[in-house]
């Protein structure tokens, strides 16, 4: 068997970076799958993420706000939070915590197509 | 804006059921996310999971033993550990805390054809 890709989402954290750490875990045709770490990192002023692909994140360590410009809702986010973001859906980040910093695992991908019971 | 779909991961968690508790939380063309909580149960005697996608699990909470057939290789996973494995590769599970449950993140999807750094 050869080896299996594997490692852990909550060690090896920077401290205090300047930047915003992000390593893909796994990618294929279907979907890429990321893990975030923001130590105080915001979306600069009047930017807006409008991505082309779908996208489900979950906060793991941390928390941070996350805010959609349909309504001008807003997101507090803690551990375990986690939001299904369809495409084109525009948003951005309005808080991370810096120290501990802010754990996000990221999956990118086609994956809101189906109807899901409580949708 | 349409309401997002969101929830929390670490919440609404059975105590001690008696099967486990499998939620589809995000599905499209690209991946399937789901949340597993399991409370003590493991793989049937003498059965492997032999899957046509590939997945990435990653436990949040408990602990987990994974076993695969290649090599007879064992995994102990504990919050924060991921595994990717890709399709068809032969593996079960062997353990998991019941009280308080595992809960896992698991990708099922083609997650698995881009050659990353580090792989």
């Amino acid at each position: 068997m050869p080896d299996l890709r594997r490692g852990n989402l909550l060690s090896a954290l920077p401290r205090g970076g300047a930047v915003e750490l992000v390593e893909v875990l796994a990618q294929g045709a279907g979907a890429r799958i990321e893990r975030i770490v923001s130590t105080g990192q915001v979306s600069p002023p009047g930017f807006w993420y409008d991505q082309p692909e779908d996208e489900f994140v979950v906060v793991l360590a941390g928390s941070a706000v996350l805010r959609f410009e349909g309504g001008d809702r807003r997101f507090d986010l803690r551990p375990g939070d986690w939001l299904e973001i369809p495409a084109h859906v525009r948003h951005r980040v309005e808080f991370t915590q810096a120290d501990p910093p802010t754990v996000w695992l990221a999956v990118h991908g086609d994956i809101t197509g189906t109807i899901l019971a409580g949708a």
